[in-house]
């Protein structure tokens, strides 16, 4: 294939979601790492959820909703100041420590980002990692009204871009979404940050976890949806050489 | 309101999905617990994923596939016939202990399933559990093809039944079921079967949880999606007495 453009997944493959664990942690001591969990999880259903009723609400909102949803189920109470400073974090979450060179070596290609982030989150995370630098593009998919990994999210690289499906790379950590840019026709390099064989090496024991062994063990392993990503790495460092190989 | 037909979700509601415990258990100790909660959380993920891209696969496939993905993210190796074991309960998970006598009191309303499961699935659980005796009808969305909560799942309700959406009492103990079933326009009884306080208790440290804790956190909560059921409940034996005053 011609690799024209190159389209990275924002969140948990750019930024790292769990950045928010110090502020959390920091707000509620000793619930920084299961609020950031859940508030992880559960955002990540409601996009779903919403998508698959109809009832579209942005990013932002949902990102605040799950966080409701976190401390409300783990019995914190907050007020407005508290819960605006958690939320304020996830426009300056942290970018994976690879993530600016690899841009940077990628410079000959389109580059964009697609997310799930509304345009205000995405265009603030974008400038405050200055990644505005190097990218070409930051789509967010609330022009659609329907999240990833639904076909309409993904139709919005060709129609932002102008570059067609098979020229396209698209890299994602998440499995789900690597899956769904698969099934609407992009080659996709899934990032594989816990390998199975790490992943059962922590659960050696059932009866007790932590809260980010569980998260790993549903959110970061290849799930079984009858679709196989084509290329499999272990960071974004290592993109340069593949896209060098194609 | 009238109300002319009950309608119960099946699995979590009707139906005890913990019960796999025992046969996941009984087949790798030590890890029957995290097996069946990763199984669960995962297959109701990939309902709606499936359901989102396009791409969908009947109950028993998903509930295949997330069983494969819980086995391999934790490193148990397993045989055809080890498989098939532990997926065969899904055919004979548990009743509540107060669905029989629930049922049979609410005898003179119209009593109705209304499932993910495929129809396969769901016309042994009933048949093994005795519910055949009390049910008028068995409905499966693999009609649509689509899993709730799409609001074409529901619409096979007013389909099947006859019965219009304002004189259908709809009840579930998922709350993404639940607002579901709202945003459709279904008058819903939410079974709450943990209350926010006993969650509270149980995530007292977030450093490790059980992955029961963990999934009742993640599950078992009213969800924070704008939608609020018409009754909170706190087990199916409040049916009767709630039917009785409306």
């Amino acid at each position: 294939m011609t690799i024209k453009a190159i389209v990275f997944d924002a969140y948990g493959t750019l930024f790292d979601v769990q950045s928010v664990a110090a502020i959390t942690e920091e707000t509620f001591p000793g619930y920084g790492d299961i609020i950031t969990q859940i508030w992880r999880i559960k955002q990540l259903e409601y996009s779903w959820l919403r998508s698959l009723m109809g009832r579209y609400a942005d990013f932002s909102t949902i990102t605040r909703e799950s966080l409701a949803y976190a401390l409300r189920c783990l019995g914190l109470t907050h007020d407005v100041a508290t819960f605006d400073r958690i939320m304020a974090k996830y426009l300056h979450l942290d970018l994976y420590p690879d993530a600016n060179a690899t841009l940077t070596a990628l410079k000959d290609r389109k580059l964009a980002i697609l997310s799930n982030g509304s345009s205000d989150m995405l265009n603030a995370l974008v400038r405050n990692s200055g990644l505005d630098r190097v990218l070409d593009a930051t789509i967010s998919i609330d022009a659609k009204r329907m999240f990833k990994p639904h076909p309409d999210a993904y139709s919005l690289i060709e129609e932002r871009l102008g570059t067609p499906p098979a020229d396209v790379l698209f890299v994602s950590s998440n499995p789900w979404d690597a899956c769904g840019a698969k099934a609407y026709g992009l080659t996709v390099a899934w990032i594989e940050r816990v390998t199975p064989e790490a992943m059962a090496l922590e659960c050696v024991k059932s009866d007790v976890v932590t809260p980010l062994t569980m998260f790993k063990a549903l959110r970061m392993q290849m799930d079984e949806l009858g679709l196989v990503p084509d290329h499999r790495i272990r960071a974004l460092s290592d993109l340069p050489k593949l896209v060098a190989a194609s």
